[in-house]
């Protein structure tokens, strides 16, 4: 069965989608740990990231490179910060979390809420920033 | 002045290292957050990640799943998560923390006290992944 992502890539469900290019696609994570937290998902559908070929792998970090230098732009915040967990979904995505803290990237803390006029706010001003 | 890291690197101060090749360099966390959490280091010293030439953090990542391949053959875990913070050494860093639960990449908890005999003992063992 297609995972919630690959359902996203095909727009067969919604999503604040921010870039997007033949191999991989960027997105609003619907419960972020903080505003802007984006997720970047090869559209290729692999559970686990360390068994992406090099080649795909690369273009996910190449990808992921451009997104965040947008975000750094776009977004209040100290850095972009990094996480691969994949504990959940089977298709592998990367946190992208814009960090004032360190706090800003655990997990486990309660996520935000986040109505979807705050949520495609915060994607227009994101997108804006690659043109 | 040189980064903590690239004292490493440069062999002025000592640490369980993992595996190197030209770019990079692979070393136990002296501060885990679980057993066998490495840390990965280019040995160009970038302050950001996302600062890096493209090149530079293809070899980064690719050097990271080969890294990362061997952590799951041998140490038990479910998978190997990743993060790059980046908030306190100014000297680009990516964490392979094997992971079971959420919790075990959660940067906010106490880290764990290991002695230098139990680091050398996880590392010996991750290094005989690479024979």
């Amino acid at each position: 069965m297609a995972s919630i992502f690959t359902k996203i890539i095909n727009r067969e469900i919604p999503a604040h989608i921010i870039a997007e290019d033949d191999r991989n696609i960027a997105f609003l994570d619907i419960m972020p740990l903080v505003k802007g937290h984006v997720l970047v998902v090869p559209k290729k559908e692999v559970n686990y990231i360390f068994d992406m070929e090099p080649e795909d792998l690369t273009a996910l970090h190449l990808f992921a490179q451009k997104v965040a230098k947008v975000m750094d732009q776009t977004i209040s915040c100290t850095r972009i910060g990094v996480a691969v967990i994949g504990l959940e979904v089977p298709h592998v995505h990367v946190h992208l979390v814009p960090l004032r803290t360190m706090d800003d990237i655990n997990f486990t803390r309660p996520k935000l809420k986040l109505s979807q006029e705050e949520l495609a706010e915060i994607a227009e001003k994101i997108r804006k920033g690659f043109e």
